[in-house]
């Protein structure tokens, strides 16, 4: 695998807005059901190794999860702040959850290097439903650092399309990243 | 018509986020052709007088016009950094382009409000086409500021449901607001 030629931009990116801890957040459309779109934050963990997809994390409980297995395509919008450029990827992605016969060891990795607040919100009572009003059930105890719970999930993203707009250019420059069937990137500049 | 309970929540998250001009910002999605959802940054511009739309403005030769056609259904996410909190909001969008029957007043006066500079972007070559290289072609005659350009239309967001996660909330609180058959809004606290 060789790195695809849209990571050199989206590691200028964050490297020019490291000063912004939520430059590490974007957003993830998926289709839900009716084939109406769902839309969220969520924290870019970096990329998995030795591919091009980006790694995120979803709790198995989450509306999100069914979404995914029944239409894995899914848009991410990252807009940076202070170099006004926005990256929109489009691609498939995958859903890592404890019953995943290859990639356990990553799973385990990114559970292990979550705060021990991150991780405390995967016993917290299931997301999205009435408000368990027992203020303990949201000081659980602390889940063990080394065994990711089972839903805990690892989530991928592998981009078949890249389109990045810098609004600070004269006009402006956009430019698309494709993969052809021979999984080979082109690209092409376009009008903003 | 009176102003949905939401209303309150975001105009503190405005208010409190007013040090930062991308606080306006936030991602739009929608589905496009193969029940792909797509995903971009547009800039909230107010509320349509006497109603609960929120108010954007789009080029009607950008992709997402043709989206909306077929789909009208949208989630938009809107994260306020300095408060971290999250505000999705899902509905119907209606296209208002230089045909509507009665809304020309409002696609009008937004049309006036608009910098030079962004009405400009109206008059350059078709978005998302290959790069026109003549630099001329992005230096057209300024457009009439008093009246709009063909192409240049307002898009509104009549929200359906608004879900609002407050992060700092201890643990977090999270809140929906949804909107029944009789067109009253109920509330509900949930499970962050």
């Amino acid at each position: 695998m060789s790195i695809a030629p849209w990571r050199s931009a989206i590691a200028r990116a964050l490297h020019r807005n490291r000063s912004l801890v939520y430059a590490r957040y974007l957003q993830l459309a998926t289709v839900g059901e009716n084939n109406r779109p769902a839309n969220r934050t969520v924290v870019f963990r970096g990329f998995l190794e030795d591919t091009n997809q980006l790694k995120f994390i979803t709790d198995a409980r989450s509306d999100k999860v069914d979404q995914i297995q029944k239409q894995p395509w899914a848009e991410i919008c990252w807009y940076f702040p202070n170099t006004r450029e926005q990256f929109r990827l489009s691609g498939c992605l995958s859903l890592i959850d404890d019953s995943h016969p290859i990639l356990q060891p990553a799973r385990s990795k990114i559970w292990q290097e979550l705060s021990d607040a991150a991780r405390l919100q995967f016993a917290w009572p299931h997301p999205g439903k009435p408000r368990v009003d027992k203020p303990e059930a949201f000081e659980p105890s602390p889940p063990n650092p080394a065994q990711p719970m089972p839903n805990f999930c690892l989530l991928l993203l592998e981009p078949e399309q890249v389109d990045h707009l810098e609004l600070r250019g004269e006009p402006q420059n956009r430019r698309i990243y494709y993969r052809n069937e021979q999984q080979e990137w082109s690209t092409q500049e376009i009008n903003p």
